[in-house]
């Protein structure tokens, strides 16, 4: 029998306490031991809680009991979350997360600790919510040399994004009724500024490529100047407007963005609407694989977070912690990435025409016109943009 | 240093020297050691190959290496590959495996007796190729109880559907062209009657459900008896043609069975063409999630078989062996499963809405029409299209 805690009782602290209840059996068959909850660690009282007895208020009471040997951190945030994980991994307990901001900025620390105390340091879901992607990309496709990664990582910006196109919202109706529905939140910045996509795209690519870049230097675009001409326009021309967060091997190091893109209607990105992500992954023996699923939420992320703790569990001897590489990884600027690119412009077809020679012209309800460039990098489209009065310019997903 | 050997020297057994020889280090990280690879059992001479000092002919070399402690068996078939898989776990080797034939026949057998003698036995490759897929499902949703799995799980069906939606060839024209281009075996047999996609959908069910379930009991209908007028139909009607096996937790047992389906083109499955498979699975915690990518060839299928390698070789010391279930799980029959059915018919309107008032009907370039009726059981369905000029009947995925 193995204790394990629970830090943090929000959506997902609570959500794993019943995941773990539910499928008590099957979660013992893979950590090869039964699995008891030790405690909770909160912050207000909660005398409703079926797991009233578990409760605590203090963090060393946890940190002191030798039976705890996994200790599972959905607190989210960087204060407190980070201070508990250090100290959970010099009390010789494996540490699991969900918690992308730490992850993505001391997660080669904690990797460094877990590794020196023979501890487990695991995060599945801290990118993807509940699809099964981190083990996969650096397990199960260990015979691969990973080239490029790239993903729908954000399930708020992916609803309004669907909700503009489906409804022909606004941004702002569309973030209202994202707020309304619980999808985002009161301050949706990390979400909408692309934030929250970008940390995740720098654990993918930091497992990836092992750079362990910092997230606040990867160029990240998020969906607010969006219009709701960009998503007409781009259905017209048979295309989705998706938010991706994109890494790539580099021989200089790791090109990593995060941008909204168009994404042609029969790739299998443009399928995956609302709350829901994706994420590619592009491999020197398999190719390319797609895996998508719920992006986040109370039990799709406690799924990531309960097989983690049954994994630490099963690896007690043999700890297991992801590498996510060297700090000091060159991060290679974006702008000489060659695309073709979605342009918006208020423009007549022969001054259009006369800067892209031959590109077909869509006009929407806006008077405005939409068409797809030849590929280029972002330098040789500006110079051509600025031509026109040109109002918007995304890159293509080709 | 750990020796592994490879039974078989076809376009898997190459290409999984190929993938070991190209991320040796990579491998060796997953691995806990580095790998080497010992041997490779041929039937015939390759006086050119690089491998040519590792090529033996009499298995009993490999069995009798005490170094060897992983065997791949990439054979395929019964035959031989059944023995030699028996013999290298007595011999107390870790087998893994892509023979998804051996796998769902005798793969229960071969799983009890690999927990006999302490070693792993893993089958990553059998299903879905090189998208990591058995692996999650057992482990990294191991907080869910599964409920459901479906998918596109045979490459040649698929690339052959395509070919008729996208080109608006017939069966026998798809499948020549499928045959020149490698995608389609001289006796296509097994791929195009839904066989080789029922061996995959039994693997499944039994991983998600334990009713190591008889692939020969489960009802299969392969691709040959659709024309290009169901896929013209489909597609006017807002659907793609997709071979699908699915596998359902029941009460009384898993309900199973391969059929053509209507997938609404909005659903990521249709957005899987050629030889590439998809495979969604339920479950209690996460919903949905989907697993894209390519379902067979050289290094995508030698990628998991390389990653069960590696797996195997880490677990040494606490063996892998997924949970296959019991014997003599119950198969529920698929005529009670109530869907939207797709119906062909040589038929007036007037016709078809007597008998299934206010469908909408669209007629294609023969002059049949075809209508998606509203949900009901195959019983229900047959009794009414007997009173129709009826061509064809499809399940719809709702």
């Amino acid at each position: 029998m193995t204790k394990y805690a629970i830090l943090g009782f929000g959506t997902v602290g609570g959500g794993l306490a019943e995941v773990m209840a539910a499928q008590k059996e099957r979660l013992a068959a893979v950590a090869g031991d039964e699995l008891e909850l030790g405690y909770i660690l909160v912050r207000h009282d909660y005398p409703d809680s079926p797991w009233q007895d578990k409760l605590v208020k203090d963090f060393a009471v946890i940190e002191s009991d030798p039976d705890v040997s996994v200790v599972a951190e959905v607190i989210g945030g960087v204060g407190p979350a980070f201070e508990y994980s250090k100290r959970a991994i010099l009390a010789g307990k494996s540490v699991v997360s969900s918690n992308k901001e730490l992850v993505a900025t001391h997660g080669l620390e904690l990797a460094a600790m877990a590794k020196e105390h023979g501890v487990s340091y695991l995060f599945e879901g801290s990118v993807g919510g509940g699809i099964p992607l981190l083990r996969p990309l650096s397990r199960c496709l260990a015979a691969n040399r990973v080239d490029e990664v790239y993903g729908i990582l954000n399930g708020t910006t992916n609803y309004i994004l669907t909700a503009m196109d489906e409804q022909g919202q606004t941004f702002a109706q569309a973030l209202a009724q994202a707020q309304k529905l619980g999808y985002a939140e009161a301050d949706p910045t990390a979400d909408v500024e692309g934030i929250d996509a970008c940390r995740k795209t720098a654990i993918l690519a930091d497992l990836s490529f092992g750079g362990n870049l910092d997230p606040t230097a990867i160029p990240t675009t998020g969906i607010t100047a969006l219009a709701p001409a960009d998503l007409e326009l781009a259905r017209a021309l048979g295309y989705a407007v998706k938010l991706l967060g994109r890494a790539m091997r580099r021989q200089e190091g790791c090109l990593a963005f995060v941008e909204p893109h168009l994404v042609p209607l029969g790739h299998t990105l443009a399928s995956i609407g609302g709350v829901m992500n994706a994420c590619a992954i592009r491999g020197s023996a398999v190719g390319e694989v797609i895996f998508c699923g719920p992006g986040a939420g109370r039990h799709p992320t406690a799924s990531a977070v309960a097989a983690d703790i049954a994994d630490a569990v099963r690896h007690r001897k043999d700890p297991m912690i992801p590498d996510l590489g060297k700090a000091g990884g060159a991060l290679v600027p974006a702008g000489g990435l060659i695309s073709p690119w979605y342009v918006r412009a208020m423009a007549e077809p022969d001054e259009v025409h006369a800067v892209f020679p031959g590109v077909k012209l869509i006009y929407g309800s806006t008077q405005e016109c939409g068409f797809i460039t030849p590929p280029m990098d972002e330098p040789a489209l500006r110079e051509r943009t600025a031509l026109l009065d040109s109002r918007a310019a995304l890159r293509v997903l080709a």
